[in-house]
């Protein structure tokens, strides 16, 4: 690593990659930010949820010191067998490296406007209670039990941009991976940044990607300064039933806009899919 | 089967039922929903994907017929092995039930603010190119592949009510679901009803769970005469680049609201999470 490359501070990424296909474009863009990453002078972890044959479903498998006779109740078995060093080792691998990361990214396809399952199975069974939330760990929806960390979903998609803006049939992306931005990340204390989206990868002529990817470096060097999306925070901005106090919304906003304080700074990206 | 419990009209239902936990309240409101319709008249079958064992992540297992050298494009495969009729036993067999089927409810827990990853691995592998979807069936969003088919989400969530209402921060539960009621029961052509949600799972005394089954059989008994959510249609509602017309929204409304029509009739249920 030569000074040039050296960035003032090196950090650590967690990179995880989501497709069964080796030669996909989801693994070319994960690939690619992973040798971007690493010539930034960054240190680089990779999940290949595929390649690792990652058990996608959460089940009594995964509570190794549960009684088989007793009703395995999910979020009281997850607290116990995280606090008490009881979860399996594929589980404690990958929480051991979400703890190391300062970033953590997803590479994913969009299948049925959300995440693969398999990509659904490493949520559901690495974000425990006890780990990822719940009363062990400090609140949901600000500084969190993984705060501090920057989060990025690099998403492909298979139909074009226009029907993923404000008025396109399938939504706004920001609004379809909700679930993902602000239930996943945000929920755990992660500093969601807009969703990168590479459109129309049916048919992807290699001067399209070579595109993407000029988009994706420039993506990829933001990453630790970029402006997060600026969910509202449940310390300050919600009453004791979590309901948004009266007065702090932008007037014109509805539905999953409420929860979006107005963007501060200029210069931040913005897509079509945050136009009004 | 007796004159006074024969409906006018028998109809097929498929019920879909997800928890690890055979005693959990998933489970008993399936048992519930199972007991229920059939005593109404109904046939019912149910797929138990927890006891099925049910492969959760779409590989290249699911293509036998596929050439292992060749790069696998998903979209493309899943079209010429459903065409062709190569697709594996498992998957055969649940589209054979959704054909069968004149509804379809999903009774799941609500893990990250979306379904279980053994659910979505049911989505991602059954719903292929060629049977739910793509060039081979009618366009989505309108009559769709499968359409002249109800469908309902039962969903059973830890977190209290007040947390999913417009301004509560997880999210009106209609816009967090909005991937699964718009994105995938009426991307295929089926008719959404309004999610049945139990709210407060984490204790659920025995009071609260007969009044969840007294609101569940209400729900039940209207499956098939209940207004569905009124999502616009591609034909007719959108431009040729799937943006909606111009002058079609509802005045004050924006984001994900602009996919829904303004409801038609009293008497349709509406939840708090509909409230404007």
């Amino acid at each position: 690593m030569n000074a040039e490359t050296t960035p003032r501070k090196r950090k650590n990424i967690l990179v995880v990659t989501v497709h069964p296909e080796a030669r996909s474009l989801t693994a070319a863009l994960a690939a690619f930010a992973v040798e971007h990453l690493r010539a930034a002078g960054h240190a680089v972890r990779v999940s290949d949820l595929y390649a690792m044959k990652w058990k996608a479903a959460l089940d009594a498998d995964d509570f190794p010191g549960h009684p088989a006779d007793r009703r395995l109740d999910l979020l009281g078995a997850h607290e116990r067998a995280t606090l008490a060093g009881l979860l399996t080792p594929d589980v404690v691998a990958e929480q051991e490296k979400v703890r190391w990361s300062d970033a953590v990214i997803l590479h994913f396809p969009l299948w049925w406007f959300s995440v693969p399952a398999i990509l659904k199975g490493w949520i559901d069974r690495v974000f425990t209670n006890g780990f990822a939330h719940g009363p062990a760990v400090p609140p949901p929806y600000t500084e969190g039990a993984l705060g501090g960390r920057r989060a990025l979903a690099s998403v492909t998609i298979g139909a074009r941009e226009s029907a993923f803006s404000a008025r396109g049939v399938h939504g706004r992306l920001a609004d379809v991976l909700y679930p993902v931005q602000h239930g996943f990340f945000w929920f755990t204390g992660m500093a969601p940044l807009d969703p990168f989206a590479v459109y129309g990868t049916v048919d992807m002529p290699g001067e399209r990607f070579e595109a993407a990817k000029r988009e994706y470096r420039r993506r990829l060097d933001g990453l630790f300064t970029d402006e997060p999306v600026p969910f509202r925070s449940l310390t300050g901005d919600y009453d004791h039933d979590m309901r948004l106090l009266p007065g702090l919304e932008t007037p014109g906003t509805s539905g999953l806009d409420l929860h979006v304080r107005p963007r501060e700074r200029r210069g931040a990206p913005r897509t079509a899919d945050q136009a009004p």
